[in-house]
Parts: structure tokens; C-alpha cells; sequence
């Protein structure tokens, strides 16, 4: 086993996990072997492969643009479910979830075009910073999963992202961030139109949702956009948990990882539910769904780049 | 210019307007250079890679499948749209349109998985034959057009196909005749259900329409599955005259192109209107939308193989 792969994962259970499936499925001739067209990893985003803590980034960028709205019409701030992002009421943010969230971010955005909004998000993530941890976000993206989708694609497979968050927010940083094209990251998304705007065709965002890319819509939009069973999965909560099942019930060779966010003195400390997002149904059942767990205080040598 | 290149496309301004946009996007340090990732094509495919007269492959396929159930089910033949496809009344089947043979497709398929699906499309597509001219759909292919494709990857653009076409269909053989890999291929789809089948998590086909990708649809879903507006285009039909339109508007080198049927003795012609799929728009305002016109019969030395 090359032990020089991987130098940010400690070796363990998870490390050797992963080298040995990519041994396998790589190895010509071999028994498992499975063909560069068919090698399909599928990793989520938050939490997965950046950190989600302790406000997702999503909720963040929703937030700025919601400001800008409210300074110019200031009645929004007394409207559900704006004036719960407005108030920073989390119990009130809580119970719409992750799809309320997401629905805030529909409205806020609707009327742009994607090549402005993509401007604007570019924009806002090279200033944007985690306010607890004082860095940039995209700074928060974990040394190990960077390493680990390099390692994946030198070795023939297409890395794609599947995510609850937004695929256009996603795709502003997937390229220079994790070397992963636009067009392999798949994400929740609103409704387009086409439009002719000054002799210009432009696709102009709605205020209606399309996909919310979270539970059993994963594995549907993994069928939509990538007609394959992936090989390997890696997420890190309940709404992984359909993708991971997918891909791990499919015949032959498979792998599904689930982060633990088990380390409160690097990065955070959580297992049982984590704001929008609720662990244990996932954590709880990996043994049985044959999930393999990777600690993130055991099996990383690394987190954040220093 | 290496006129060794697309040795089935005759000279003239179709091939010189394709080899001279390749040469100045591909120019390193000049003025028109585009990045690889941004290189972008899309192609239509009903009568833009194969040959769509008299009856598309869609049309066919459905029936095959309507046969078998009604052969099950015999009331269905008296149920409209099956009644119309049963009894082949093309009066009534043409007032359906495409988006009516797909919700057909779409009924006739519910409740299989994409994993079924998909085998059953390969067994009839290895053994099913075009009536008129008695040869396999997959053989139907044209050769300019398999060239242009292996042309445009050997100078790093990035093929998808964009399609009214069922989207399962065409990745049913879009790696083996196109090499174009199943991720790239964007079509009409039904919406699914993960449900896990005998311990197997399976994507099962719903009998509602997801997304008619024709028309104004077609630059939204290149914006949710590419997410970048493509550089070059290749159409047929008023269909493809948004995504065209799409295409040509960006800034920058750009191409867009749009296949005459002009050849009533290698294939058909047709260029007014052809039963399902209008025409006459984008031919009309192709000069006024700086679209080329490729005539087959001008443009092409070849058209299917031998």
C-alpha cells in the first residue's frame, strides 16, 4: 500500500478503507476491477467538504443579500420567513430547515441572472469571513477531502459534488477551490427563464424552487445528472444518507463514508443533530448499511490548511 | 489550414467557419483564445446527429412498449393519447406534438427502474431497425457529425448533447456511437422516486414529466446541468433556436450552426416544418441571428456510413 498517498489522513480504518477500494477497483485484470467511465465518486458539500459550522455558509450569503433587500424595502422585515432571517431568530430559522433556508435564498435571488449572480457571488466569497474562526470561507475547506479528491481523480475518477446547498453558489468557487468543473457539481436550484435582454440571451433566476438536492432527492438528481450509480459516496449527515444507500446497495465494489464531527478542538464537536441538519439517523446506522465513519479527530492529521 | 481535417465535410463555409473557429479558440496567446473549460459545445440530436425522418426513434420506441401493454391490457387502445399511437393517426398524433409522444414515453415507462430501463432501451436498440431504410437507428448516425464531435474533443471541447429527446434513450448508446459519456447528455426526463427494492436502493420512474427539453428549455437546462453558456451550437430545428440564440449572444468567439435538410437523395428534405418538429423559424432568421447553415447536400461528402 503506497503509504506516501493520502499524507494528511492518519493511518486507521478509514484510511486503509479507501486505499484498498482504490487499489481494487483500479487494478487491471483484477477481480474488481471497474472502468474509468463507471468510477463515479459523489461527495457533499457542507460539512463534508468544507465546515458547516456554526452557521452554514449558505445562510450567510442569504443574510447579506436579505440586508441589501430590507435597506431598500424596510416592510420585509416584518414578513415570514424574512423576518426570521432579519431577527436571526434561530428557533423560528430551525423550523422552516434546511428548505426553508434555502426557500429565503429562491426569494432574495429571484430576477437575477446567473451570470450576475455568479458575478455577486464571487464577489462576496473572495471578502466573506466565518465569523467565528476570523478566515475566509473558502479557506474552510478540509485539507484531507482536498487530498482526497486529488487522489481520486489521479486515479480515474470524476468527482462530483451533491449538496442541499446552491448549485450556483456552489460553482463560483468549485473550480479554483476543489479543481471540480461546474457542470460536476449538482446542487439545490430555483426555476430559470430564458430571456432576450438587450440582445443578450440570459437565464433569469425565479423565485420558485426547481430542486431541493437533500434525502431521497440526492439519488434522483444523481440519476438525472449522471445517469451512473456512483462507486463511491461520502457525506456527513441524515440528508447523505439515501446517496450513501445508493451507492453502497449497487453489485459489485462500493464505498460510502460518513464524517464524524467528532473533534471540538480543531473544528467542532457534534453528533446527534447540528441546527438544519440532523446525524443520527446516519450515524446510527452505518454499521447496518455497511457506512464506514471517518473520525475526524482519529483519522486526519490535518483540518483546516495552517 | 489542415484541410486533412473532417475529411467528410466538403470545402466551402460550413467547414471553413468550424476550422477557423477552432483555430482561434485554440490559439494559445491569441486574441480569441477561450480555456479549455470553458470550451463548451452542444448538440441537438434528433436530426443533428441522426436522422430523425420518417419517424423519430423516440416514436418507435414508445410504440414497441405501448404494444406490450396493451397486449396486457387491451381498454388501453381505446384510451386517448394511446388510442392515437395505436392506431398511428398521425393527424392526432402531430397535435400532440413532441411533448405529447414523450408524455406517452413517460406513462408507458412508469414504474421501472432506471436500471431496467436502461437495459431494456440497449436490447431494442441492438436489434431495432429504421422501416424505410432497413438499417439499425445506431446506424443512422452521420459520419460529418461523428467527426465534428471527435474533432472538437481532440481540441479540448467539452461535447454535450442537448436534446427533446428522452434523456435514459440517448445515454442508452450516447458512449458507444457518439462517445459522448452519459453525464453529458441532456434530454427530456420523467421525475423519480428512490425507493430501496429487495435491499437495493433503485431510481423508479414516476409517469410525470420532469422537464420538456425543448425550445426556451433547453438554455435552462444547459444552465442547471453545464452551467456555462456554451460556445458553439449545432441544431436543426426551430427547437434549438433559443439555445442557439444562447450560444451566439455571448461575449467572445462564438458559433452556431443549424443543419439544412437539403438532401432528398442521401437522406430527406425537408425545411419547412417536419410533423413534430417546426423549422422554418430558425432557417428564416438564421442570417439575422448570425446562425451558419450547413446544407447537407453542399456540406457534407458523406452522410451516413457505408
Amino acid at each position: 500500500m503506497p503509504s506516501a498517498e493520502l499524507s494528511s489522513w492518519n493511518n486507521g480504518p478509514a484510511k486503509t478503507a479507501i486505499l484498498d477500494f482504490v487499489a481494487r477497483v483500479t487494478s487491471e485484470g483484477g477481480p474488481d476491477h471497474v472502468p474509468p467511465a463507471d468510477r463515479i465518486a459523489t461527495f457533499d458539500n457542507d460539512g463534508t467538504l468544507w465546515c458547516e459550522q456554526p452557521l452554514q455558509v449558505q445562510f450567510s450569503f442569504a443574510q447579506h443579500r436579505l440586508n441589501d433587500m430590507v435597506a431598500r424595502d424596510p416592510s420585509l422585515a416584518e414578513r415570514q420567513p424574512f423576518k426570521a432571517y432579519v431577527e436571526k431568530d434561530m428557533a423560528a430559522i430551525k423550523a422552516a430547515g434546511m428548505r426553508g433556508l434555502f426557500e429565503v435564498g429562491a426569494a432574495v435571488h429571484a430576477g437575477m441572472t446567473e451570470e450576475a449572480f455568479d458575478r455577486m457571488a464571487r464577489d462576496w466569497l473572495a471578502e466573506a469571513k466565518h465569523a467565528g474562526l476570523g478566515r475566509l470561507f473558502t479557506d474552510l475547506v478540509y485539507v484531507p477531502q482536498l487530498e482526497l479528491v486529488a487522489y481520486l481523480q489521479k486515479h480515474g475518477f470524476q468527482i462530483f459534488i451533491v449538496s442541499g446547498g446552491g448549485i450556483d453558489l456552489m460553482r463560483a468557487f468549485s473550480e479554483e477551490v476543489y479543481k471540480i468543473p461546474r457542470h460536476h457539481v449538482i446542487g439545490s436550484s430555483v426555476k430559470t427563464r430564458f430571456e432576450i435582454q438587450d440582445g443578450i440571451g440570459q437565464l433569469v433566476k425565479l423565485p420558485e424552487l426547481n430542486s431541493f438536492d437533500d434525502r431521497e432527492v440526492k439519488p434522483c438528481n444523481i440519476g438525472l445528472h449522471i445517469g451512473r450509480r456512483p462507486i463511491l459516496a461520502f457525506g456527513n449527515s441524515d440528508g447523505d444518507l439515501a446517496m450513501l444507500r445508493y451507492t453502497k446497495t449497487g453489485p459489485g465494489p462500493r464505498l460510502a463514508l460518513l464524517l464524524h464531527h467528532d473533534d471540538g478542538t480543531r473544528e467542532f464537536a457534534y453528533d446527534r443533530e447540528f441546527r438544519l441538519s440532523p446525524l443520527a439517523e446516519a450515524l446510527d446506522n452505518a454499521p447496518q448499511y455497511g457506512i464506514d465513519i471517518v473520525s475526524m479527530k482519529r483519522d486526519w492529521a490535518e483540518v483546516f490548511a495552517p
